[in-house]
């Protein structure tokens, strides 16, 4: 927003002799006349003082205003109220409000008029409150730690359970500490502190007033704090009746790396509020809503969930017996190997593999137990995929609940043996697509990739239900032993060298196994 | 830019109901379709993946790109580039890039299309790589230390001269670690690293490119680093002949407080840049300007200094000569109180205010040596002013400065008594307005103040010289001596309880003594 500015040593006014170039510059250019924005520090207001007075000497226009907005201090002090992070909201609202012709300089500041600011300092001599002052907004730090100046030690320390309220943005120490509370705890302190009106450089923020908020991060909080402070400063203000116009949450005024905030409030009418909405081109600027806070409804109704559609392809009580059997073999089946699985993953993962599939098998058994499962094969599939998710857990868990939902779409319309082996390329796809793995990686997918292979005669007509099942478990089989020679390319064994892995891959077993475990419970009908 | 957003724990995948619920709202308020945008991690991938093939389910249109941007790994890896801050810049040019209506849906993102991004991974089965893919991207990251989840210790620890490079933005420890080096060597390894054709997830970047440049703070480090990181990268880039078309520095994609960087580079062309250049309403995205980093002029010539002004107030030689015999006559008298004013500022200060004023009599004197002073009154108060700025140093050196600078500007025209006159009047006020000092504050500017009051009187016609100068002394004399009883309203001493405070203030006795000074030189002449 800013036309110049002036960088002296970290946390040092800069020289007299930079400020003057600084300003001639601007005036070379072309300018009517030069404003210079001070924060109320005595080497700035020194410095920035005599640059001035020999810039006007050199007869180039130049007029200050110096800003105080800390509400710290509780008593009065001759030097006034420090500047803080409210500096940058005088840059926002000062800047647009200057007309670019060179009425604003004779009419807004006269010769000599020096603009004070601050409810806590005291108007100096020819001073008068114009068109910069301020005693209208509170800037308020507070940090878990200090910041260091690079190569120096930390400018004060604290313990771990204290926090210093009230600091300034050169790594100066507070007016207190406070012991470490809950954000929302810290924030009401801050705002008690800085609203107080026993506090000479509070801010006259009450019930009913309309305030722009800001939440600034002092350099090295992370942005979940910040964030919960700025959530707790929202909700604190509101609780005290306040009307949040306008949040600015961000990096405005930092200490370095200081890992703390300060919060500004500046008290707002609607031309104040059209000169904080103002287009700026300055990139620090956020691009903030121009609408208000307070007001706004945070909360919307959770979504609906959706109704069970009719079941168009629910099947007979047979077919419905026959998925509980065909599941029953499969816990059973998983249960047996438990420790044989386990084994095999100890050589090339965490030991859980059997584990993981014994925890799925009984979730499912206790389900069944619970009732008979849905009669439509989609939905038994959608179901367990549901179940799996919730019980079994690990990346196995969502990799069968994915090929589990992806499956049930084609079943929905139909469950003849083409609409099966759809459901079989539906979930392989998915496994795939989600779960990074192709054929040949050494997982489970090994092995219904080679089955569902196989599945693809199953969308002839006429073809054989047993006959092209049976294949498609053998090859199954065949692809689970195949992977005793193959090196990781996905999951958790992806980190062991191939030479350490001559053990089948114990996921493309189990995924083996619950083929045969299908095959043979449906055989076990005599369908 | 984003309609929703699904938070997890710190550094963890959403849960699947969270992010379906998320889809559900997003539905029910009336989308055509939703694109989940998915950083390229295992747990997301699977869990997005689960709630998509849910919601599509449940009839609702839903695709999903996955993200990767990552730079760190120079072998393939089968899980792929991780997602890292490229990831913003895929928002910001992606979703401006969905038209509103129900077209986007059916002709960008066909049903089942699955994007890939990343040179390092590879299209999965069925996926393509359309709108939001990315082989033009690469990000990657360093730090100076390890973030904490909160209430764990950090996740990786560094030694103090050790740097961890290619990290990612769930406090995992990067590929390599490298030794501690300047910011313009970090930045040449980084950019080597992320652009060089032997890893394959480099960006293909090479001179006579055109990239978005993104410096992004990964928490913890101070606006000044990263201000010097991000001159670095453009200076590197530049040195390779890579044109930067815009430059983005900021906050954009955080480790929590992990006190480091990444670097994003993404080659763009001009129908890109539109997309990144589009309006949006995200408040974090910054206001940046829409002009080419490169080619920009970034060094102005410095201000050329004012020519002195024909003096029109040069006074005659014994007007000159009498000058000089009063800065003598000052200068011998301040080395004379030396240990006195030493031995009062004891009292009060750091008891060095008689060796600031000997300082400040000692540069007088050798400066005198070196030549005639100016002939104008005008010329040698500012030549004064800025001798004592120079080498008197101090509050004293500046405020001495700033009363000279401004006492100087009335004698520009005239060098009458009332010019004289007002020409103290200029001094005290501005002493005051930037001292933030007033009579009674127990400082130099008592003495000084009482003087002026005096000098008023020279205003008057016919006022008599040394009739009103010798009233001023006297009365500067009796105002130096009250200040014994004064509390201290500013300056050193307002520090110190006034029950300690039983001499008179250093300052006003200096300043008493230098207008006894003037006196007695001027009578000395005869004049």
């Amino acid at each position: 927003m800013l036309t110049g500015v002036i960088a002296g040593a970290v946390f040092t006014s800069p020289a007299v002799g930079s400020i003057l170039a600084a300003i001639r510059a601007v005036a070379q250019a072309g300018t009517v006349g030069t404003l210079l924005i001070v924060k109320n520090y005595t080497g700035d207001r020194l410095n920035f003082g005599l640059a001035r007075e020999q810039a006007r000497a050199e007869g180039i226009p130049v007029e200050m205003v110096v800003i105080g907005d800390d509400s710290a201090f509780t008593v009065l002090k001759k030097a006034g109220r420090r500047g803080l992070c409210g500096t940058v909201l005088i840059h926002k609202k000062l800047i647009p409000s200057l007309p670019s012709t060179h009425s604003w300089y004779s009419d807004s500041f006269p010769p000599g008029a020096y603009l004070c600011v601050g409810a806590g300092g005291r108007c100096p001599g020819r001073g008068r409150c114009g068109a910069g002052g301020d005693h209208k907004s509170g800037t308020l730090g507070v940090s878990l730690a200090s910041c260091s100046v690079p190569g120096s030690k930390p400018t004060f320390e604290l313990s771990a359970d204290e926090v210093e309220l009230g600091l300034g943005i050169h790594g100066e120490a507070g007016v207190r500490r406070i012991k470490m509370a809950t954000a929302d705890k810290i924030v009401a302190i801050m705002l008690d502190h800085m609203t107080n009106s026993s506090n000479v450089s509070h801010v006259p923020v009450q019930s009913g007033s309309s305030v722009v908020l800001m939440v600034n991060n002092l350099g090295g909080l992370s942005f979940l704090e910040l964030g919960i402070i700025a959530d707790a400063a929202v909700r604190s203000l509101e609780g005290r009746g306040v009307k949040i116009a306008r949040a600015l949450v961000g990096t405005f005024m930092s200490a370095l790396e200081m890992p703390g905030i300060s919060l500004t409030l500046l008290l707002v009418d609607e031309p104040l509020l059209k000169l904080i909405d103002a287009d700026t081109t300055a990139s620090a600027w956020p691009n903030m809503a121009k609408v208000s806070v307070t007001g706004r409804t945070w909360i919307r109704a959770a979504p609906t969930e959706p109704l069970e559609a009719p079941d168009s392809t629910a099947t007979g009580g047979t077919d419905s017996k026959q998925m509980v059997l065909v599941l029953e073999r499969v816990c059973t089946t998983l249960l047996g190997l438990e420790e044989h699985l386990n084994a095999l993953d100890r050589a090339a993962g965490d030991g859980d593999c059997g584990t993981t599939h014994s925890r799925a098998a009984r979730a499912i058994q206790g389900w069944l137990k619970e009732g008979q499962p849905p009669a439509s094969p989609a939905q038994l599939l959608s179901k367990l995929s549901l179940l799996l998710l919730e019980k079994m857990g690990g990346s196995s868990g969502a990799l069968y609940g994915l090929f589990l939902t992806a499956a049930a779409q084609p079943l929905k319309a139909k469950t003849d043996l083409p609409a099966w082996s759809a459901a079989m390329d539906a979930g392989l796809e998915a496994m795939q697509k989600y779960g990074k793995a192709a054929p040949g990686d050494r997982t489970m997918l090994d092995s219904l990739w080679a089955a569902g292979q196989e599945l693809q005669a199953w969308k002839s007509p006429g073809a054989n239900l047993f006959q092209i099942l049976t294949k498609a478990v053998k090859s199954a089989e065949a692809a689970a032993e195949a992977t005793r020679n193959m090196e990781a390319g996905a999951g958790r064994a992806s980190y062991i060298s191939s030479a350490r892995l001559d053990q089948p891959d114990p996921g493309a077993v189990a995924a083996a196994a619950i083929l045969r475990a299908i095959l043979e419970a449906l055989q076990g009908q005599g369908a």
